[in-house]
């Protein structure tokens, strides 16, 4: 009943396990079937579960996921959203019923994550190099031959461990590999298309390797300047697409399509018309999104690069939505400005800004939660404290008591979804609604 | 077998869980029992585990254990270590197997975990106020009478929500509690003695509650005047003392001993100092330290702190060692100086300082670290790439090529236990020896 045809865990495997006392997030006095929360009548704002607690609004969730795919079938492009943000069975499962083409990882650890819950095709958008890990994607792909798994190579010692390692493996079909396109002083990929050309032979030349296409990730290139910035994106994509049809003129390729792919949360609308035109070749070119934070969004820095994208799209009405908050209980009011919640760098990300304080709510009183004002900030955040600065005068952070609640938005999903082995999904009342897993 | 008297289960049933391919830092194709992992024989060095890999070096934490025990008795203070920063059963079981008098945690999840595996006392060193976390604590304290957990107040509104709890449990014992005194401008705690005092007789005077000391945090106290911090550490355990002289004479204690408890692992040294010399009041006086992070200490802030520490104990030749560390793959070299790790946010700690590159090993060859030369640096972390930056000229670093391995040392070791599901212990020679949960 649990078991996919191909062996995977059906979804709902998730909700037959035991939680047990000790999970984050949850007020669990003894073990608790996971399917069991949606009848536990939980909700956040009555402060029925523990604190903190991490929650995704489901109807943020259902937008984006429409939002995304509608944007994806106007541009003709195909979604493999990178799987590394949420590292969640259900999220993965909802994107690809959402329209994604499969979804993207970076580790071999990842790729055998998804494989075990039903992923059947993965874009590995990380060098494979360690011995163990190209073996563990390698013995994926040669016990169950229907599961695809697509790999990157940026250099000719790349393609040789890859070559070398795929000759013990009897694969069905040959392993294939994307050319990394890089930048200047930025990551990894091949500095020139010169250089990317070169790797590109290799692995159409290597026995048991096919050159599936070309990949770069633009979303690197964010200075002070967004207008050079633009210009850069708009160059390294169109580079990408030269090497398509330059390999395409060599005939690089042997596969029934070409992929073609870029794209994180930032400029994603830059990457799908990039990537659009290219066509005319000796066959069908896919060109592949793989953003990832689109999904839940946030209320930082993906907030302002997709204003900036919506600006451009002139779709401001209807863009993304944040979806994911962490509430936490005031622990302390030692000082009139100063307020100390139950939270801190266990909790939420502090990579690209600190947390947002945007509501409060008293367990008791009126389950609506009231925004905070502006001039609420958190200034720092220790391992299990975080320091909210009230703004002086303010009648409502006057009245901020120990006990009562605070809802902070997060910039930058990645970082604190992997803070959480388990999220609640909360619909617009905070009603907890179902759990979600992660597998970091 | 698995099940310890007080129906807590034995760190052995850890042994017995079934790890599944996945897991971050194994190299597994199938299921494997935990305790299996001792006779894989695998190797670090020689590439067989998936990287990146978070590994403990158990010479360094066997040594680290015993500094501490011999520490504490020479200076007659306890142990409570924090156990936040590890979250680790097996980690809990050795301290308190090292002569620690309890386990240090923040949060009631935490209380909840160390209780399961069989940890019989805690100091809950943040305040406990939400609800359903209070009422998860007393219902451990209610169903399990031998079990101790001391809890924190620093305010009249704290004080009241825990005696409204404990009024709907029937405790064996009163819940002890300890004021927690701050600092100004920092964390949680009442601002000054008077505040103290005051919640003190809060706490004396209500049912179910009783005053079971004083506590504080110093580790907050640290500036780039040394001198200046040291003094206000000093004059801050002074104030501490002179609280629970004070409460004493008051008569508000009501317990066979008072605790006393300060200590992070920065100024330990100046911990047991000042907290000894708290005699001749009604009853015994118990110095308690929380410090965490002495364990494993790192490669960067702990190192800079113990490092002063021991210029203060005169003990240099025998100090603490880093015994945490995360080894990840070369997975691209595109640039002379730049090399790019498989290791990222995800993996290792970014708050403090970034990841310290110590060693290189090339699998196939011989299977001893080389250290890297001066002028190695992790300028940048992704969440799934680091970027190291190699000085030129240097012949190691110019060989250095993909599918080498970095051995990084880290910089506050919290952030980096939270990172990691599992963590492999190692010897000398990076076999692997066996494998600790955390639960985060």
């Amino acid at each position: 009943m649990h078991t996919l045809p191909h062996g995977g865990l059906a979804l709902s495997s998730l909700d037959e396990q035991l939680l047990l006392p000790g999970t984050k997030g949850l007020p669990l006095r003894e073990p608790l079937r996971q399917g069991a929360i949606s009848v536990q009548g939980w909700n956040v704002l009555r402060g029925d579960t523990s604190f903190p607690v991490a929650v995704l609004k489901q109807a943020s969730l259902r937008h984006n996921l429409a939002w995304m795919r509608a944007f994806c079938e106007r541009r003709g492009i195909s979604l493999a959203p990178h799987g590394k943000t949420t590292m969640s069975p259900q999220l993965f499962g909802a994107q690809l019923a959402n329209g994604a083409w499969g979804i993207t990882l970076a580790t071999a650890t990842q790729v055998q994550v998804a494989h075990r819950f039903g992923v059947r095709r993965v874009l590995l958008a990380n060098q494979l190099v360690a011995r163990a890990d190209i073996a563990a994607v390698l013995a994926l792909l040669h016990d169950d031959p229907d599961f695809a798994c697509i790999v990157l190579a940026d250099s000719h010692a790349g393609v040789a461990r890859l070559a070398q390692a795929v000759a013990a493996y009897k694969l069905a079909r040959p392993l294939p590999v994307l050319v990394e396109l890089g930048l200047a002083g930025k990551r990894a990929g091949c500095r020139t298309p010169q250089e990317a050309m070169d790797v590109a032979r290799a692995i159409a030349a290597a026995e048991g390797l096919a050159l599936a296409g070309f990949e770069g990730y633009e979303g690197l290139l964010v200075s002070d300047d967004r207008e050079h910035d633009l210009r850069m994106v708009d160059a390294f994509l169109a580079q990408l697409a030269a090497l398509v049809r330059d390999a395409d003129a060599e005939g690089l390729f042997d596969a029934p399509e070409i992929l073609l792919s870029a794209g994180g949360s930032s400029y994603f609308d830059l990457v799908a018309r990039g990537l659009q035109g290219v066509g005319g070749l000796s066959r069908p070119v896919r060109p592949i999104l793989r953003s990832g934070c689109y999904l839940t969004s946030d209320h930082g820095m993906y907030r302002r690069h997709i204003d900036e994208l919506n600006a451009r799209e002139g779709a401001a009405h209807d863009g993304l939505r944040p979806a994911l908050e962490v509430w936490s209980a005031v622990q302390s009011r030692p000082e009139l400005t100063l307020a100390i919640l139950t939270m801190g760098k266990r909790d939420a990300s502090y990579d690209a800004d600190l947390p947002i304080p945007l509501y409060t709510a008293r367990p008791g009183e009126a389950m609506v939660p009231t925004a905070l004002p502006p001039g609420c900030a958190i200034v720092k955040m220790n391992d299990q404290h975080a320091y909210l600065r009230l703004p002086e005068g303010d009648p409502l952070c006057a009245s901020l008591a120990v006990g009562d609640l605070v809802g902070c938005g997060i910039s930058h999903p990645c970082t604190t979804f992997d803070k959480w082995p388990l999220l609640l999904a909360v619909d617009d009342d905070y009603n907890v609604r179902h759990a979600l897993n992660t597998f970091f």
